[in-house]
């Protein structure tokens, strides 16, 4: 980056939880963004190293309760959901403020709403002109990403069954009978099955490729014992060569950054801690499958954010992304 | 128990091995049953507890290389799979003992087999008479009680979507790559996908209540970051009202000691380290759910095998198997 | 047992916390006691297995508000640290009836206190003849087991140095930031070093043995990444030879049916389940190395709480205590 | 980077190993340095992908059985202990290329060994110069680190009390009885107590600090139940004031990049995946009490060997090492 070229300003809202925290993790190290501040009401004053891991020696940013409009290019808001549009309805934005929501307040089309739907490997270029982009859910990143060139393809006609398991930082912060290590760990259990938040923005961004889509996503989420990554696996009822539907999720996926098209079957853990996803295709009968894994975190939420910013701010979109695996 | 009656004499082959351990621990404690031989060429000369976890005050038996026929009323095979038939080709066993195999030699039915398939829930009358009984494989289990009262209502005449999670001790005790801590612990996996080898005993095990079965049992088995138990669901496409479907359910595992239809969705380590299988039934819109679970060393394989010794020898089913779940 | 032998009628207070919910799966399978009443006004009117973990199919018992005074022989206090003895500030608890308090309140020596610690290897006989019986705590019971022969040898004059690791399940039920699986797996951290209130109840077993001891318990406890067991280095600065310790420590443990002294150095799992101790010593120059492991909830609290129950009543020490370690 | 300047060309020996891939995993990102080839015999032809997690996507490399030392500045030796010294003795290295060894071959001071022991804390300036480098241990780096500013007080004198634990990666890639997940996962236990490799490098590096050191280390050595990080707990005992002693640790690391001494004891996830050491001091009675703790695989072995590339070839010492914390 040429060095008169002044950083991208960030402000981080909600910046407590988890996906506040991620952000922080990565945008210290970006080397074209920088941390202007960090809002969290409860937690105003303390240092943002006494609330998240890992960051000794990183930051020595404090938790603020006044965000700094003025000297801001874009804004994350890491609230719950519901709190985005509840927060947007309270205080006036500068219009040269970019706004990237990780929660699912805007991320379905409606009346009014001009977030565009942040999955770069659908929306790539209206992303890139976007001013306001809504961050998909992390099972949807994860499920949209094994569908999407078979949407395309036009495979969805049928059921499509989809199992996914999930780390325990999906279910956030807040302590919980179900994140309670003495429970959870050693543990498996169902959760939502057939009924998960995430399903409307999956059809939606399915029917962007496949207008006559049919399909049920009969989705079961479960939850893992392990703490980051959700890994998929997804069948599609088809007939349809395995050449043929190889060859187009390869084309589909030629040109991502972050999503590959893979020859071995993946496990989990080559994707934790990286903003990556890995698709792998199969077929059994006239079932097809597909397996797909991301880190809920990253891929999933903050990373994909950040990936996000790039893209609205016209960087290479792997700034800052180019992230050790954890691999154990 | 009468304290005239003799116990039952137990000698154990391939008792070197997890599940060989596992009866070892049930057996030390059973109250009608005592272990006469351990045997493991490999081990022959040393301390059952220099081998087993948790036996330390238990047993002072040592594996011997020497079986003692004339003393066993019964005896367990924990060879590895394809190992029984080539002992039994080589050795002679007295026709008053008899046999219990752990491996998958003799379950599926065969001109010349005598073995009778040894799930109670299925069998129990003829594992009564039997003398010689092949234990189901650990997925065959869960999945078959997640099953069977479904097939017994004629439903499986379409796609049945499985996907069932194992812990790390359902690969065995010898080192390999994908048993390595460093690589598996938060990690997860498919492997044989569509092509399980226990896929033959399921569709045999079905078939004895729906003869006219056209499903196919689509079984994508995961490896799962923990050590024990099985955790499945399945997905039935039926029309028939959730209701009755509950109601044969609950019909089919009224009387089964350990089998249980409950009410809330089960967690896995809710059978953890016991002779457990819990099912639950519920249905949206026209899939049916089906959650089951076991710990796949006990009713998955070492506790079954008790049970069906309990069974043959006219004992209480439940004799030696009342264990206190881990729970954590 | 002769069938016309009554069963031990047991009540238990503070029934929904971890300590409860363990002695309920003892307590259930108990060849001579049975649970009258488990008391909990929180959760009054629902069922035992809505609460605790791996129970389903074992008992019907629902928490009750109402203690069932004239029906009961033993009750169980499991209540939180200094709650016991509000309790009986404020309730007149029957003559007739045997206490067994599993919390801290009645561990210290004091005037007026007619409560017996719990450990049986120090104080069987008083045990046995205790109307009130104060159950140890999980890390005093894993580090007195380690010290108790090295205080008889009269070893106890310099400072001792322990480090013990806890698993989650010794933080209790309350989520908690500490107890977040997020947080907690695959972490490590030491908490109230030099300073757990474990410490003066170790003081005064370990002096009931070595009455001019002057030594310093340096303890540093840890947070494991796992939810059963404590396992515990001490290290004892001594010239004594260890042929002659090893035989003091044999000695010690050798009509104890839970603890044993092994040859082989112990790893966690051993115990994991059960209600065993193991105890292992070796010398490296000047310094004797004891090594002990206990489960938290079992040995450290339920477990023993039952064995002294069953020392209290009469009945074989292991009486609903032969437990099939988890192992995996 | 002036984008003229060549980047540094690196060659990895012993590259199918953990430390191996991990040092790939870095350098893979490195801004000024880029991997020229991998030698492993037994891999010759793969592609590093099949064999390391994580990186697919970031590198094309295949695993090469031919060194191209024309094209190499720097080799790293990621070979098992002892036989980098094997390698030497049967290959001529062209001067002009740099070893960084990461066995123990080259560690201890002797006649004839020019290898500078690798510590940045303690030996900057002449790694800056140095031709070779002997990569400290792991458990060596988390103590050292823990002592050194001891050391330089003169304080270690009397006993040291170390307790450290390791996850499983710290035991190699070759799968084993101790590294099988069945066995390990939930598990504790101690190995070479008293007795470690590491010892004499320790006692070397604090000894060039305090030259009249009389301290025995007894350093007891734990396996956990995770795959990456060290947490060590040293006990010193000593009159000086903690006021001074923590002055003391703050200056030694006040100019360290990644070593930092914080105010809040530290938990192992601060470190996961990252190249920081976190080091603590709090004082009870005459004891002072350190906490300290790394990641095994970066700043215990391959980040600190990165770390040493940067200081000898007079790049940023942070260059490539700014990872982000896995936290969860």
């Amino acid at each position: 980056m040429d060095s008169y070229t002044p950083k991208i300003r960030v402000g981080i809202f909600g910046g407590a939880g988890y996906t506040g925290g991620e952000l922080i993790r990565l945008l210290v190290h970006h080397p074209e963004a920088e941390i202007v501040f960090v809002n969290s009401e409860s937690h105003a004053g303390k240092a943002v190293t006494d609330v998240h891991e890992g960051l000794y020696g990183d930051t020595d940013l404090l938790f603020t309760a006044d965000p700094l409009w003025t000297k801001t290019d874009v804004v994350f808001f890491c609230f719950g959901h519901g709190k985005s549009a509840a927060f947007l309805a309270k205080h006036s934005i500068p219009d040269s403020i970019k706004i990237i929501d990780l929660a699912q307040d805007f991320r379905l089309a409606a009346p009014g709403n001009d977030y565009v739907y942040g999955l770069p490997e659908l929306n790539r270029a209206s992303i890139a002109t976007a001013r306001h982009v809504a961050n998909p859910g992390c099972f949807a990143t994860c499920i949209e990403l094994a569908l999407l060139p078979a949407a395309q393809l036009g495979l969805l006609n049928d059921d499509v069954a989809v199992n996914a398991i999930t780390g325990s930082t999906g279910a956030g912060q807040k302590p919980s009978a179900t994140t309670h290590f003495s429970w959870r760990q050693n543990n498996i259990s169902v959760y939502k099955p057939f009924s998960h938040q995430h399903l409307p923005e999956i059809y939606q961004s399915l029917q962007q490729l496949q207008s006559d889509l049919t399909a049920n996503i009969d989705f079961i989420p479960y939850r893992g014992d392990f703490a980051r990554g959700i890994f998929a696996t997804t069948v599609v009822r088809t007939e349809k060569d395995i050449a043929e539907i190889a060859e187009a999720y390869r084309t589909f996926y030629a040109d991502t950054p972050f999503t590959h098209c893979v020859d071995t079957p993946p496990d989990l853990k080559q994707v934790v801690n990286t903003n990556k996803a890995l698709v792998h295709v199969e077929k059994f009968g006239n079932k097809l499958l597909i397996t797909s894994c991301i880190d809920n975190l990253l891929k999933g939420a903050s990373g994909q954010a950040v990936q996000n910013m790039n893209i609205m701010f016209g960087l290479d979109e792997t700034a800052g992304l180019q992230l050790k695996a954890t691999a154990f």
